[in-house]
């Protein structure tokens, strides 16, 4: 079973999951889709070569358009219990959670981006639907929704997928971030992530997508180059209480950034991932779900992506001109 | 010059230096030393190719035998104002600081491990020498001192070398790290450092190397597969406070966990960073300063770099027992 500890010093919590060791990886030389007799386990056709389905999408012919099954080399697994075991002065727990691929399509070189719109609401609201499924789990305090997207990114497979990973306790770095909006919150009164919606707006040199409901934008302090952020213009806490209808419009400036990313970073390699309240907390006044996406340069900055110390070599005013104009970004 | 931006969330500091984006990388096809031409601008008489030189040490023969030089592509340059210029929301002020490079041999493919202790020793006090230098501009706040080795760890060129950066501001990972350090001594009246020695050396199976002054170990709760701290014995805030004498000690346990690390790990790449308090603090009890290795094995976990939240699926136990039986690691 997977194991959960905290770093004495930082309190940050730690996922030790020697299982995921043994995982596949289709961009280990000799092992991808174009080794001969090589299966997807995530196409049309294959569906027994994944856990069990925990739910799907039909496509109107006999088979699916999307579906969600369970890891097969998890991260955390539902058995186990959430209790604190101290040892010393180490704490741990067993590593209880759930975690879960979302299969975008059946195709197996179909990107997200290269989806109709329909198809990317379907994904979002798809994640909604799971976070508000699994929080009917009393164990389950903080639900993580990411994609990793090409090699550079950690992806293991090519074949487009997302994955939710719910876990008994909210990761350290989620909880500083709420920390430092309810600091705004407190100093200055509105919440700081409408601000930067504001702030944005009025500037626009950093803006990359844009409709009634959503704003994209190459947020002004980015960590990395093409950092991309995509914000709610209306204020909502918690991601997993998006109306249906909302999805389609995040679905459109999903699209848009994630086009335009690709064509200014060919091969582009991306971890996207929603930024989101604890599922236990209440609605708040001070933190504003988002996503954030950040394109991962060919072996640049392995150093900062330790540190939390950041040099980022193109301002996000340039990225956001290069994004908007078309062209291809040469390092 | 470059810019040192402030996240308004997270209260997070990022270097935005478009300049560095203009540095060569020896790991890109046709770029490194097997291109025709090519000359390595840190190798013995090249010395035209590099900034002045800041300091140096003779090799007894009219040549050197290390090198200090300035970063040609620096992060942060020496002009410029530490004044917090605030625009709306946004904070940020001039790139100030220094960005050095320490070329710890004339010879382009000795690697660190496989220099003498001596050798190895003279790098660690030039570290510490270094420090003490820059500290007496009082613009400066903070002294990172880091290497990245290889193409995974994002390392540009091949030949062996530090860096060392100057900063009018503590990383807030550095903050967070020593006030979770605080709390700990507020709670339990010890420093947490010198608990975590303890404990090692009660346990012992996640010690690598060890003399009589340095013990290295693979953290209980490691984020990254075969993660090796190093920490002094004796309680020490200040890395740059180091005895001369003690700087022999830590090179023997710094060659011995490197050499263990690259012969599990054939073509290990690794982020090594000195963990040392900012350098107007007055010696701390609460604060001990480490070195913390963390290998970047190939293509693996880029989600958990740009979030915080670490999958790891190598135990410490596991890491500690493969780089003291002298095995490969076979992922």
């Amino acid at each position: 079973m997977p194991e959960i500890r905290k770093d004495p010093v930082f309190g940050r919590w730690v996922i030790i999951a020697s299982e995921r060791g043994l995982r596949p990886n289709e961009f280990r030389p000799g092992s991808g889709s174009e080794t001969a007799g090589y299966a997807c386990p995530f196409c049309a056709g294959h569906e027994e070569l994944t856990p069990p389905e925990i739910y799907s999408l039909p496509d109107g012919k006999g088979g699916w358009r999307l579906r969600v099954v369970r890891n097969k080399y998890p991260a955390l697994v539902s058995d186990g219990s959430v209790e604190n075991r101290r040892a010393g002065i180490y704490d741990r727990m067993d590593g209880m959670g759930f975690h879960e691929v979302v299969i975008e399509t059946p195709e197996h070189g179909r990107l997200l981006e290269q989806m109709p719109a329909e198809a990317v609401a379907d994904v979002i609201r798809t994640f909604t639907l799971r976070v508000r499924e699994i929080r009917k789990d009393p164990r389950i305090k903080y639900v993580m929704i990411f994609k990793n997207h090409g090699r550079n990114a950690g992806a293991s497979l090519v074949h487009p997928h997302s994955q939710i990973i719910a876990m008994p306790m909210a990761p350290l770095r989620v909880m500083q971030e709420i920390e430092g909006a309810a600091d705004y919150l407190q100093e200055r009164g509105t919440c700081v992530f409408c601000d930067i919606l504001k702030a944005e707006a009025e500037f626009a040199k950093r803006v990359v997508a844009e409709n009634a409901d959503f704003m994209a934008v190459t947020p002004y302090a980015s960590r990395f180059s093409f950092e991309t952020w995509i914000l709610p213009k209306a204020h909502a806490s918690h991601f997993e209480e998006m109306p249906d209808a909302q999805a389609e419009r995040l679905a459109e400036v999903l699209k848009t950034a994630l086009t335009k990313l690709s064509v200014s970073l060919p091969e582009l390699s991306y971890n996207l991932i929603v930024h989101t309240m604890p599922v236990r907390e209440p609605s708040a006044g001070h933190y504003h779900w988002h996503i954030e996406i950040m394109p991962k340069l060919s072996h640049v900055a392995g150093f900062e992506w330790g540190t939390g110390f950041y040099i980022n070599t193109v301002s996000p005013e340039d990225a956001a001109e290069i994004l908007n104009s078309g062209k291809r970004y040469k390092a």
